[in-house]
């Protein structure tokens, strides 16, 4: 299969390192970091051990028409660039692309979709995984891998064909039947970690250390469960109680959100947060914390920002 | 009348001066402060004109059993030292006194009521100003002044009996027949600026001239106003907007609470946003952006805290 992957920061640059790896027909769409891919290569420093892949055993392309339809389309971008979407994807998209989206967020899927229309098959994809770009073409992978994947619409065989190719270039999948539910599923955690790190400056441990912090997270989960099921993904205050049980055996953790401040990148409030609020309040039950938390995301995103 | 202030930072220097200047017959209750406030007197830097009081217009103890039962004992030490309430308060209330608690958040008149019971009237008063202790014995007043006063329990002879006296020693009072309404008024403003200005790390101007700073700041005074009603202050909507069409004229202000956490002082979440949010709870009209704050405000506080 051909892929093309869209954007070439910790998650492009990681699995799409993977299938380069296992000697996939692969195309990173890249732009800033273009020339250093060509001139060094890709190299990802992973817990799994290290990848240093020659320019000459993938593309670059830093425009999306030179690349023309593919069979398989990566979106790996963060959604604070969605509005380059159409740009980015619509030429790699014919009538037998599988479009599959790793972005966090609700909706994520729809606006791939929608900004590139006619694949075969749309799929989302959610990566529990901590990795990051340290510099145009250098990966870092620190822990986990597993990617979450499920149908949006089209043909479950495209789904499967994807997952076990990916499979195949050790990149760990599983597949699930409701997209929708895992999709609320994950926003049960990043909502509350992603979006308290950042107000709080405190990592995963430091916010359930505190008994207030701990209070605050199964406040904000609990208004989470009651706008999922709101929306038909039939979460449950178990599903609250299970994910904080694992995030406090799990070790210390910088969130993305907080990273991403850190380095005064864009927050994914609007994708993450405000998409789940106003999902959730369309369906007739507001969440208020997390109308609260997106409206103070967005605040300090605007001062905090350095970007264009 | 002899009046005894209990706590010399910017309220009880403040005020307590400017009874001081005005001739009546006043005794600091301090700590820390009592070698500087004998030796140097009292500074008063205001935008009213200076005041330098010598050590000789005023008496100073460290222990209130050393002051006996007074006319007025005025509480203006900060709410997170209520627990010393019984021993500082205690010993200064006798069958004819008044007290008056220049506090802010909900309940305080209770509480100082029952750390020191049997006064003749128990006062509150909300303190509209800016100002700050500098130095031991040095207090900097930067603008506004009035005090918002009002019968908890008692004789309203003593209430306007005391304002009046203010009154003649220069302090702008307003007295109110409804002060359950005009605390729940001033939470109105305390919770959303004291508690976002800490959050986001922004003044009051910056948070309004912001799009969802601004609708942050409506969010929860929404909820406020449902809080409010339920506990039979009966505010509305109206009164939440023209708060912030108020501020948005004020000169750009930085809350106590944002200048306590800079100075790495104990924040007044208790008395402000949990009190407020546990007696809205208790009237079955929970405040989900309040109780949300308040959980936020105790987890930042107890991670910034160098104090005992």
């Amino acid at each position: 299969m051909r892929y093309t992957v869209v954007g070439t920061g910790g998650i492009g640059g990681l699995y799409g390192g993977r299938l380069v790896a296992a000697g996939r027909d692969v195309t990173f769409l890249a732009r800033s970091d273009a020339e250093a891919l060509r001139t060094d290569g890709l190299h990802v420093r992973s817990v799994d051990g290290e990848l240093a892949l020659a320019p000459s055993s993938f593309r670059v392309a830093t425009e999306a028409a030179e690349v023309g339809p593919v069979d398989v389309a990566v979106v790996a971008i963060k959604t604070t660039a969605n509005a380059a979407l159409p740009r980015l994807l619509g030429p790699l998209v014919g009538p037998h692309t599988t479009v599959v989206v790793l972005q966090n967020g609700l909706g994520v899927e729809a606006t791939a979709d929608a900004a590139a229309p006619g694949a075969a098959s749309v799929a989302g994809g959610m990566c529990f995984v901590c990795c990051m770009r340290e510099a145009p073409g250098r990966i870092r992978h620190i822990d986990f891998g597993l990617i979450t994947m499920g149908l949006h619409r089209g043909d479950r065989a495209h789904l499967d064909e994807l997952a076990a190719d990916l499979i195949e270039a050790k990149v760990e999948v599983r597949t699930v039947d409701d997209l929708h539910r895992e999709r609320w599923r994950k926003l049960l955690w990043n909502i509350p970690f992603n979006g308290l790190s950042v107000l709080l400056r405190r990592g995963t441990d430091e916010l359930l250390g505190d008994p207030d912090g701990r209070a605050l997270v199964e406040q904000v989960m609990a208004d989470i469960v009651g706008g999922a099921q709101a929306c038909g993904a039939g979460l449950t205050l178990d599903d609250a109680h299970a994910l904080v049980e694992h995030t406090q055996r799990m070790v210390p953790y910088r969130t993305s959100m907080a990273l991403d401040l850190d380095a005064r990148l864009p927050l994914e409030w609007e994708a993450i947060h405000k998409a789940a609020a106003d999902a959730a309040a369309a369906a007739g039950r507001p969440m208020p914390t997390v109308e609260l938390l997106w409206r103070s995301l967005a605040t300090l995103d605007r001062a905090n920002r350095s970007y264009g």
